[in-house]
Formats: C-alpha cells, structure tokens, sequence
C-alpha cells in the first residue's frame, strides 16, 4: 500500500493511497490508530469515484461523527483508473438511462457484473493491506468491518460480503437484477437494503427480489418514494445508526472508537 | 368527557375516561398542561386493548421519552367493551390463523372494515373532547397529532387518517387488503409503513400493494424478516423518532413537549 499524500482537517486524517493500481483513499480520526477500530467500507455509485461527494458525505458521518475508519476506492473504469471503451460507453449510457427514465439494459447489468468480478479482489486486497497497516501500528488487527455502497456500489458489495468474512454488516440498495441473485443467497450478514419505490433505472420488482434472495436471518428493507437520486438524508442518518448499532456492538470496539459506550447506546 | 381514575408515576400521568360509553385512557407529563402538546393516538392491534403490553410501551416512549401526550380507546368489541358473538369469533379466529400460519379471511377482513367504520367516529369524538379539555386548561387547542397503530390499529388508523385533517403523520403497518385501498389513496399525511417479510396474516404482496396505494407524497415503507408478531424493537425506536420529528417541527412544539429543540434537533 502506498500513500500519495495526507492531510488533516476538522479531526479526521485523510490519506490517498494505491494498492497494485488501484487507488483509494483512507480516512481516520486525527491521531487515533486503526487497529481495533470499526471500518467502514464506502463504494461509489456508477459514473461516480472515490472523492465524490456521497462517499465524501458518508465519511464525514462515519469518522467525524462515529469516530470510525473509512476506506473508499475508484471502481474498475472509474475516478483516477483507466478507462476502456466499455468504460467510457457505461457512464454515458447510465446517464442516458436515468435521463429517459429508462430501465438497467441487459448490457448495464453485464458490464456492472464484470466490474464486480473485478473489484472484489481488489477489496480483500485492501482489507489484507489495511489489517497489516493496523497491526504494524499498535499490534491489534482490524477492528469490525462493514460496507456502505448503493447501486454500483452494491453490485460490488454484495458479492464482496458473500466472499469476504471480515464484513460483519453492510448497507446496499437501489440495485435488483437476476444475475446478482446468487451471490444474494451467499450473503449472511445484517443487511440494511434500500430501494426507491418510484425507481426508472432499477425496477421495484427486481428490487424486492433481491432483498428477499439476501440468505440474511437479520435484514431490513426501507423504501422511500422518488426515483434513484432521491434517496432522502433520512436514511443516511439512519444508516449511520444502523452501521454503527453492529460495528459498535462490544465494549472494546466503542473504546477503539474513541466514544463512550454510553454515548453510543443513547445514540441508538 | 367523563374521567374515572388518574395515577402518577415516573413523570407521567395517567387518566381513565369514557366518552359516550368508549372508554380511553389518557397520558400526558406530570403537571404540564395538554394544549399545544404533541398528542399520538394509539392504536392497539386484533385482541388486545388499551392498556396491552404494546399500547404502554408506546405511550411510555411518547410521554416519558418525549414529553408528548398520547390517549389510547378500546377498539369496539375489544377491552371493556361489551362483545357481540362475532366480536368473540374475531378474537379467537385471529388467534387461530397465527397459530395455524395462515392468511386473514374475507370473514375477518368484513369484520375489522366494519369495526373501523364505528371507531372513527369515535376517534374523532374524542379529539374533539380533548381539544376542548386543551383549551379549557391553559387557552391553547390541540398541538399536533399523529396516530401510531398496526395491524387492526391501522385497519382503523387509515380511514381515520383520511377523514380527520387533526391528524398530521401517522404509523401503519402489519395490514394490507384490497377494502383498503380506496381509505388510503385519501391519505396524504407522511406515513411510516411496516411490513414483516414473512407475514402468514398478512401476505406480502398485500401490503406491499396497500403502501403502494398510500396517496401520501412523503411514505417510507420499513420490511423486517420474521412473522406478524416479531416487529423489532428497532422499530418501535425509529418509529418514534419518525414521529418526533414530525410533531416536534417547530419550536413552540418542542417548548410545549417540554424538551429544548436542540435535544430533539441532536436526538433525530
């Protein structure tokens, strides 16, 4: 893992980094070590990349507010990557889709599910690296890892937490199509799923498909009206709440993260 | 109005009354007057009464917790009230289809449609009562109000909701039939809607369809796996935080909830 550049505002450090190529970024309270301490994995959506303001915004809450480590990295053929043909074809056509009000083509949908097949390994990686990283610092390992992306960032991260142990609870939503449907039924962990009842781009039908195909005992679906950029501020709040319910669920992990136990109980 | 007992305990005072023979029970903080008050009606569920288990830990978390008023009724036929033989049939038929994990029949649907259509307009009755005691206190009318009730307490709750222009946001769930619908295409009010997944009573596609039919702009649709009865907690803590958010909007609601506006404002 190679960092780029650092730097610190408003009690949280920031530091960009690359891992074999891909590059990422990582947030943590100013001066707190990572080990022991709750991390948050944040994917982006399609078009979009790590410094975007939705994953700048959920980093806020997750560090700022929690006092919790965050990773976000750009997605194959996004942000500072590469990009091929197919890349450059996918973020017009998402916009294309969303500005017709138009459905997920079958294309969108196998191209999104080759760039999961991607991005998984990538993740781990991450994860293998921020592990060494932590115990390196102060001899403890990772502290609870969870995973926070909608859309794209779903079509990742549900395949990711089905591989991937370390994920102890995730945060997906405004995806649902067939081929993703297997990698659903692998997934174990509590789940947050949101869906836009009013959604062009992912059709309500094949939304709640993949919330019942989740194999998740513990698993909430809210759905909110509007289509698939309104997701309202309610439900990153309540997000917050929810990722922080799980990640912060021992004594230990409340004083990695640097709040009191109480605190947090009030919180809930 | 006729009130027949009043206790206090914990903060919170609690009164008995009738009105034209529907008995209530009313809970507001200790020594604070009702007008202007945030006021949830509550709704209890097929079989049970105003003072089950569910009412009071409602009215606890809105009086205690939030320094709201709330007043429950005994549903017709349920509680003190006196129970025809169909009355009878509806208790104990509920209780056999949970027990025997199947849906609601058309018989139970008539009959809980016909429950409703009397306990709305005593509903009303008793907000009208209740403004009148409001304004007799302390000059103030009524504060806002919302209705919290699931299952038989939505069965009444939607049609109340869309009749009575009082009532300013509402939480309803664990219900969803097709006599329904027309009730809540003339709700407009926010709404918080829950559904458990693995709803036998209930069946999912029916409550989904009821949500869908909801007139209101602003409707959140919560889905937890698990049966009728097995709602979590969770639920019941974002359920109240939805409503206090909607009746502690401005600050002379919060000043008359007795809380400072930046306890809410940090507590949403």
């Amino acid at each position: 893992m190679h960092f780029t550049s650092e730097s610190s505002a408003d009690g949280v450090t920031q530091r960009d980094f690359t891992l074999d190529d891909v590059p990422g970024v990582l947030w943590q309270p100013e001066g707190l070590p990572l080990g022991g301490r709750p991390l948050v994995l944040l994917g982006h959506g399609g078009g979009g990349h790590k410094l975007g303001l939705g994953v700048v915004e959920r980093a806020g809450r997750c560090v700022r507010g929690r006092g919790f480590a965050a990773v976000a990295l750009d997605a194959p053929g996004h942000g500072e990557r590469k990009r091929s043909a197919q890349d450059e074809r996918f973020a017009s056509e998402i916009g294309q889709l969303i500005a017709a009000g138009r459905p997920i083509s079958a294309w969108v949908a196998r191209h999104t599910s080759a760039l999961a097949e991607r991005a998984v390994p990538e993740w781990v990686a991450v994860l293998d690296a921020l592990g060494e990283r932590a115990e390196a610092g102060d001899g403890e390992g990772l502290g609870p890892v969870g995973f926070w992306g909608l859309s794209l960032g779903s079509v990742i991260g549900i395949p990711l937490a089905a591989a991937e142990p370390r994920i102890a609870v995730a945060v997906f939503g405004l995806t649902g199509h067939g081929s993703q449907t297997e990698a659903a039924e692998r997934v174990g962990v509590p789940v947050r799923f949101l869906v836009q009842w009013d959604d062009q781009l992912v059709p309500r039908a094949g939304a709640l498909a993949l919330f019942d195909a989740l194999g998740s005992r513990q698993k909430t679906l809210h759905a909110n009206t509007g289509g698939h950029l309104d997701v309202p501020e309610t439900e990153l709040e309540s997000a917050e709440r929810f990722l922080t319910h799980h990640l912060s669920a021992g004594p230990g992990a409340a004083e990695a993260a640097g709040v009191g136990a109480d605190a947090d109980a009030k919180r809930q």
